[in-house]
């Protein structure tokens, strides 16, 4: 089984009957050997169906254009089916927005050059100049824009123009300006960002104070999808730490780093690896 | 070491230097062998200090009550402590409330039963009937109080009544009626209750709801003292279950009750042995 | 979607194209609703493939006898396949040998009481008289069988005749004799026992007390298929808990107590709910 | 309370009465002002006592040296203590050997680069070469002393001039060669190993593999000292990851790489900063 010819098809549509006899029996039926397969049902009856397949495809009888279009025409049409194939061949072009903090964008970084991360990292991009060295060091461009009350909406196009055909995903490795709507609108569920606490408990800002504040046992990190409203995109995946009485504001940030570095990582592979399908404002993990 | 004669003491004070030297030869000076010491400083410099110490009394050279009328003197005065001893003796007595549901109620007696919860259960009250044989399979007198919209005072003046002189803790193992200011007044910092999520997200009704909505990866439970604010006081401990978008509200339930009987269990317990000091809306736990 | 007319399939075999596609279309075809799907390969290319289906009965165009011999024939056969159909209206019967301990019987016990596991409890056997009044609070058989060494061989073939038709499923819940290798094979993948340690770790006597002279730092529970080799049975569950120097050889007992609850608890479940497909000595657990 | 006038005091002796009074008393009388306090006694009667205090130096009324010749004289020799002062202005000197996996490494001194680890790194030294670039962008010396079957007595002999007055702690960051005993006894708990296995389950080569064959449904890292037996050494801190049947013996490896960076940091810090006290082949960690 080799990495390079794995390919991906996630499916959302209404249940009903038939859909995975339909969808594996034309898969095998064009030479795709499937590998993996997942489904979810939110309801049997009248719910919504998700499935993610993993397939072979040197064995396809046709090349991925024909397969793709007589898959919307035999199968995906009949059952009103929303759908992408995605091939292991075409990593996804990542670009990452950091500010100051170094420890999530490294993590991510040092994920990527491991090969843990199915990516093309096009850029770091960062209103601060700091972390330029670090990110030279992994051969990768970084872009100095600076943001200020007053150009903000510069800086966003700036932004807008270096991503340009440059980012299926966009990372914000603790970018610390709020994205607008409108920014935010041309990536749709293609944004993720790390928050530094267990949503939807400490939205907003200095969330290891308040959480410091409330005298909590336990402090959390979750990475989303942005949208328009912040802090309340799908939540792709969550972690917590054990704290007590004897963390200061300054030790939960520290070990909030931690929880930022693996919670941020793994919400990225997984959409790297297209395991992750939005639906409404929840997301199903086929992890 | 025996348990039986083991005894607590717990300190908060104004830190300053010298606590740990005072409190320690007053103690070893009447007998007292110490055998456990934690303390935690808010901050050295102006912060607040706070001490349990377990000590063993065989060798003491003065009843209880003159050495406690020492401590005032000697010690607790000259550092202006909060102070209290407690004597594994005379142990707690501890009355629980609860509605229909049972697992939190069986899983505090089941360890009590056990010998793991050092108290005395002087009773059970219910808003319902149900669980009336369970209760008295333990041996314990089980008290029916009905509740409702016309008659709620009414029956707090009943709990009240039988809780006269028989309740150092009040636990409510899932005691689905919001006490009144004035009931929880007469209990300051004895009401522990268990609330099942991870406060202080989802505060209110149906917090499984909430968390399915919101679709959450991770679901929980937090033990607190109750205060006047619904959800709002001290709290204790927490933990979480993971969780995905498989679950569906049922699961979380399911999945939730485990957490809560876990969490209130290591509450009470934690409450019994008098390694819990409250200090504002916080807690210290030396656990 | 009803739970009492859900139905499970089991299916291992030789990993090669087609299978799913065959499975599914066959069960379609039948009138058979899909309701959940996993599956496994341990390698595409001359691995073993393993699936799990969920689907409903009351569309089926032929009567469950007609269904599994038309499925033997028409797709077992031709992918060599070990199968088998299990039904949710007829539960597995399970029976639970304890001996002292109480724990990890009653939690299972409760959970059965609560609907969490779908069996039907035949009854409890004891090499020890103590549990019996906590077991027919449950309104269950409860079986007495002294054990000796003298006996050993006569207590078995009790225990074997008072199980005889009546266990589907033999629950070891700190059950402190060691089964003979024939009774072992009367039962085979069908006897679920609880080991406190970690396993491979602390195989055989008094693991907490092995635990506690190495200074681990966290301790576990394995529950596990009892085969003819001591603790070497294929694992199904295994959970840790953290603990420190402060622990003694009893509280990591008492810590282990929860430890083994849980586990337990959840290997049962899985195996009443047809989760889990014995493969060599592993196991893969479709939970 | 400044970091930079930090002391700790680290006490083993045998239990007694009076112990913490004469050590608090005499600190606060020579002005040292006591911050933290943590002790254990593994049994109050005849038993071992510990204990790791805090304190801060600036109203000491002698110099340091005065205060140790005081405190041997007037308290540990009284209670026949072991006992060693540390002070956070003389951080240790810490020499890190890789072979060629960088995660470990990157790890730690990641971590030392934030400030989080209070160490002097004083080099890197590997049987590879490969490590060299990496090691040098954080500005640290790496000496490549190539190992092989032949030159393994001479490869220790080089290792050891380099470490000559430069190595408070030897951190073995995945190094994949065993030490003699010799060089071994040269750093008396002071050489600190990740093993890539939840011990003692899997011990010597390819843990990994071996627990992928035995099919545990967790996975572990361990950090330990070094002592002559491999493996066998005093047990620092563990961790543990969950896997399945759907894990490759690669897939066990990566997740494992996240342990074993987690595990081998956080006992690298507790060690810097006297946390550990070695008993016996076990460790009292005051984390």
């Amino acid at each position: 089984m080799s990495r390079e010819t794995l390919a991906r098809l996630l499916i959302t549509c209404p249940d009903r009957p038939g859909i995975v006899a339909a969808v594996s029996t034309f898969l095998f039926n064009h030479g795709a050997n499937i590998t993996d397969l997942q489904q979810h049902s939110t309801d049997p009856e009248g719910g919504t169906f998700f499935m993610r397949l993993e397939f072979q495809t040197p064995h396809l009888d046709v090349s991925r254009g024909v397969l793709e279009r007589a898959f919307a025409e035999a199968v995906a049409e009949r059952f009103a089916m929303e759908w992408r194939f995605a091939y292991a061949e075409e990593p996804k072009k990542m670009a990452l927005l950091v500010s100051r903090y170094d420890h999530a964008l490294l993590e991510v970084l040092w994920r990527w050059s491991r090969g843990e991360l199915p990516a093309k990292v096009s850029m770091v991009i960062s209103n601060h100049p700091d972390l330029e060295p670090a990110v030279r060091a992994f051969g990768l461009p970084y872009h100095h824009v600076p943001v200020s009350k007053e150009n903000k909406a510069e800086a966003e196009a700036s932004i807008l123009e270096l991503l340009e055909g440059q980012a299926d995903l966009v990372v914000l490795a603790r970018y610390m300006q709020i994205l607008s709507a409108d920014f935010v609108s041309r990536f749709p569920h293609r944004i993720i960002n790390i928050h530094h606490s267990f949503l939807p408990a400490f939205v907003g800002a200095s969330p290891y104070r308040q959480a410091y504040e409330r005298g909590v046992k336990l402090i959390g990190a979750t990475a989303h999808y942005v949208t328009e409203e912040l802090d309340q995109g799908p939540i792709i995946e969550q972690d917590v730490a054990r704290v007590s009485h004897r963390h200061s504001v300054e030790d939960l940030v520290e070990l909030g780093r931690d929880l930022e570095r693996q919670v941020l990582a793994r919400a990225v592979r997984w959409h790297l690896e297209d395991r992750i399908i939005v639906h409404g404002n929840k997301t199903v993990v086929f992890s």
